[in-house]
């Protein structure tokens, strides 16, 4: 069996991973992971969760991600894991961080799950910023795993930043939104 | 930017996962998920980490997976997540877990690290058989990341039948023998 699972992002999305694209602040950084989120539940092209990784020191696009669990069938593509996988694709480098190459930090429409926290570990980046908190996704009925207030001081420990609730009410709303139009709810 | 991100086995394995082959008992799975490990190491394909996911009812295998992160250039690649993404995409199903499928089982060569816990969780497979524990991983250098007992307690509470330490002497000795041959330890 030989199985090529090509790891798209949905059509809408494609010209928007524009990597001559820089971005000046936190803030500009976030309302694109939230813009990414809300456009893939207008174009009912997954979950209600976006996010980009960019270059630290200018601000460049290298990735995004955006909710592929059912258009793509697997379970394992949550926003922030396309994110890590093209990035690292990209580059051809299964990390981010490594002496010859800049500083790179993942914003996330909400925190992550148990999944994607381990992964954000392992993909080298340098730094975490969430947009919603876990709270919001269980509240329409998402799944967060085993996430607990050590799971981030393991991070951070580890040399990762972490910001939290940045831009929190503007990817709640994307996300009740999604509720309020009967998006459905895998892993519940 | 469109990228083909082709996830696919390493040239020894393809052989191996072969779906009409079908398993006795827990040992004789593990034993095959250790194997994996094993070869993939003597190949030199990757990390002394192997996966498979069977049909419970019949033992008959699904699919596979081995470390391939190195190979395939993806922090993202471990041997469980191979495992998952090759078996949902061959049903084309994001979920193991549905009432016209069988129930299926994930046997890894090593606990899983803090990814792929809570990747088999969204997996929806019914049974975590492990062998060797994560201190054997952490012994030579590998990172498990934020994994506590409660984790454990999470997937078992989710209905997920949780079976360590099969054949853990054995699954050990392959990782000790990739720490001898002096194989790369990422994300150390």
């Amino acid at each position: 069996m030989t199985l090529a699972l090509c790891i798209d992002l949905p059509d809408w999305a494609r010209s928007m991973e524009d990597s001559t694209r820089c971005f000046t602040d936190d803030t500009e950084k976030m309302r694109f992971a939230i813009d990414l989120s809300r456009r893939n539940v207008e174009a009912g092209s997954g979950g209600p969760f976006g996010a980009a990784i960019f270059e630290r020191a200018t601000g460049r696009l290298l990735s995004l991600g955006v909710n592929s669990v059912i258009r793509l069938q697997s379970s394992v593509l949550h926003a922030e894991m396309l994110a890590i996988m093209r990035a690292q694709h990209s580059l051809g480098s299964y990390t981010l961080h490594r002496p010859d190459l800049p500083v790179y930090e993942l914003f996330s429409s909400c925190e992550p799950c148990a999944m994607c926290l381990g992964g954000i570990l392992w993909s080298g980046v340098r730094r975490l910023v969430c947009a919603a908190p876990a709270a919001s996704a269980r509240a329409i009925g998402f799944d967060e795993g085993p996430v607990y207030p050590e799971s981030y001081g393991y991070l951070e420990n580890s040399g990762i930043e972490v910001v939290r609730g940045l831009l929190a009410d503007e990817a709640h709303t994307v996300i009740a939104d999604y509720r309020d139009r009967g998006g459905p709810i895998y892993n519940a």
